[in-house]
């Protein structure tokens, strides 16, 4: 879609420098942008790209005008507000009506679209301007708040609950059973998984994402949490409000994590362990214990790869580490 | 659903103490119970909380019974038993019927049920009150036991055996092609996986969990096998009865695990070795040989977090430890 | 199906010992293989299954010729040689012709099939001979080349462009929005993923992986390349030609992987980093930084397993293995 930078600016607050009937249309990096779109520059690694650039408009901090010679809206948060842009620029497209494919149990507000072959059990509430895209399956007694978007092939069981403006990408399954197995004498007895989930407002989950109902109380998911792909997350874990957690994380029954907090990719939780508001996990690290300081965590993750010959000595004496330890105090008693 | 104490005694051979007509139809934990609601005590540090209780009944040990002031249920293993109850008031909902929207080439048993948009290809064969869920695919000459249930959106491919009382989550997918790529000049041929998946009776699978089908030979999950999320079964992996494997563990091609293992959540194995019976792998770690005695064995996973600042620091000492290790050696020899 | 000798060493242009006319019907190992089977021999471990299998003939090098006693084709690579015949006698089984319960909003090459429910959108471009599995979805203005396969229950969004002759699994999703999050002062604001995913040829995808959409310019995965399951493929991720990867490694956004690189099970890669051509990397490695120079490389998952107490006891000295560092140090002062 097309907006002029005056409208831009009004709708977002910036400050605007250059004519306020310029049109863009379209988004692009400093580097790459032609004439109609518009770029961002927060970074100031690439100043020189600014100074150069081919955008129609460029959005900056009011310190970085010097540097550009073209239009641009001025803001305190050029990412963030770039972001909003594009958001207007490129609406989600999503399915309109309902399909005569789809198989509704329910009824639904007008507003409502449902993709073909998706299917919407008894009991299932819809908020005005919920999007199911094809081939989901929303199960009985779950609520989907107003505004949120499942795209194709989501499956969210009974009785979740699932706040407004959220996006579910393909594949995301939520609401399956939390891994509950009693030990008995020839074998185990599966324990009924009988929680919900119960997720806040503008919560994104990405593709194939799993996220298991609790066992008896609920595993919860707070407002803008973010999840990328692949993570698990376990039965009762709770997700504090604007946590950013990155791809095939796993995350274990019952833990809790704090607001705000950012968990690189690959990182593990064990179960049962509560981290505090404000805390960065590396990428592939193993939280084993409560964490109760904000603050910067590191763990397996920071080994870097190196050439397997050295890798693999290195490994021999680590397997070995004690033991050296133990030599060494044995040569300073000397 | 509701049963009295005096149905739940007789079913599960407890001894009852208490009201035989008291009526229980909801659990719940021993801190959160209210009136109508039964619970169960197995963990001596809940103690407290079983004095507490306003459950209606408690599942106990004969020995704990001195700390319940509520009527009980008696027996020897009261997880066990707490799961089969569950079971009971909580009945697994399942679809009744064949959908119309559902596509079925093959004869059914009566007592069959069929989501919406499932599909059924032909050959397949299905036993007495199998469920299969909407939007589910089950291929060509696949056999599904009496019993087994499949949630939505669960892809089983052609010829795969599955036995009785199986449940398999959302986005489960099995008998995929096993990982076969043969090394050409010009790139990989593709090897055909003409083996199948034979799955026992009574296994769980996990939301989004994949298991491929053999190359020649089939991929084996014998009775009882407990799979959580997110994990991948490679092709000609056998995994023994009664095993359970947490979320995101991948297992690699022709790895053997034996019967009553536990294995933690994130762990890997390498391909073409040999679990024994009963062992205990920790979460995360990483097998990388045969294991011949049963025990517990730990890994890359053991390295707990600590400040990013600290772990970089031992990190980059790691590097360093085979130098480490010769270094002290030399300073042994004066 | 059934193949004569002689048909095969003429198709696959091998030389031929024995009957022209004796025909085989199915592949097997060495070992179990009986008669109408043909096998392989690559491995010179396996001679002594070479000179006692019952198959009705073999692929092998000529100098292996001598130990072989059934009728034999001759050729360089035996083993991609076997895989041509395996895909000869098994060929891929898919869907006829366009199912009535197929929801398909374009016109198709009359030789496309589409398994029931599968879904494909408007602008939606399909190449002769593709075949759409059953409950597949095929989003706006995807390209799929000529003789491309979904398996049942792949999601590709929109704006994906895929080369011919790939081969995708269930649950594969390919398009979902990358992870971009613009922090603000109230939380992140989504970022608009409007780039596409370009896929080359020959390109085949394991079950449940996911690849996600570039931010502005595209994810590509070029000719040839494999993908076993539950891979992670971050927005912006170019993977070059013929590269194989191992089930469930995750590459984080940006990072650039070369031609005919071998990446082990559960490896993950930081983001933004470039790995050159003909790499390969052990499994479970954390590939933290740019590899610039062509060999092999290992990093966290080459610590084995070891006994639990000894690993607690190891680790609890690497995490003051800076400071042994420094004692040992203080002693060579001395």
């Amino acid at each position: 879609m097309q907006f002029t930078l005056a409208e831009l600016a009004i709708k977002f607050g910036c400050e605007l420098k250059g004519n306020p009937e310029t049109e863009v249309s379209s988004i692009a990096t400093l580097s790459s942008a032609l004439a109609g779109d518009i770029s961002f520059f927060a970074n100031k690694k690439y100043k020189q790209q600014l100074i150069d650039t081919n955008a129609t408009a460029v959005i900056l901090r009011e310190a970085d005008l010097e540097n550009c010679s073209v239009a641009a809206l001025i803001c305190e948060n050029p990412y963030a507000t770039y972001a909003r842009i594009a958001q207007l620029i490129y609406p989600i497209k999503s399915a309109v009506g309902v399909h005569s494919s789809a198989v509704v149990n329910v009824d639904l507000p007008k507003s409502v679209s449902v993709g073909a072959n998706a299917v919407i059990e008894l009991g299932a509430q819809l908020g005005e301007n919920v999007s199911i895209g094809a081939n989901c399956f929303v199960g009985e007694n779950t609520h989907i708040g107003a505004g949120s978007i499942l795209d194709a092939n989501v499956t969210i069981r009974h009785d979740v609950l699932i706040g407004e403006d959220c996006y579910f990408h393909p594949g995301v399954v939520i609401g399956s059973d939390g891994f509950g197995q009693a030990p008995d004498v020839d074998g185990y007895v599966k324990i009924p998984q009988v929680g919900r989930v119960v997720i806040g407002n503008a919560v994104e989950i990405g593709a194939n994402t799993t996220v298991d109902r609790g066992t008896l109380d609920d595993t919860i998911i707070e407002d803008g949490v973010k999840l990328d792909n692949l993570i698990q997350v376990a039965h009762n874990v709770h997700i504090g409000a604007h946590t950013v957690i990155a791809a095939t994380v796993g995350i274990s029954g019952s833990t809790k994590i704090g607001k705000r907090c950012l968990i690189g990719g690959r990182a593990g939780f064990v179960g049962h362990i509560e981290i505090c508001d404000d805390v960065i996990i590396n990428s592939s690290t193993v939280v084993t214990s409560n964490i109760t300081e904000k603050g910067h965590y590191g763990g397996t993750g920071g080994f870097p790869h190196q050439a397997a010959k050295d890798w693999t000595r290195n490994v021999a004496q680590f397997r070995r580490i004690n033991n050296l330890a133990k030599r060494v105090k044995e040569l300073e008693k000397k």
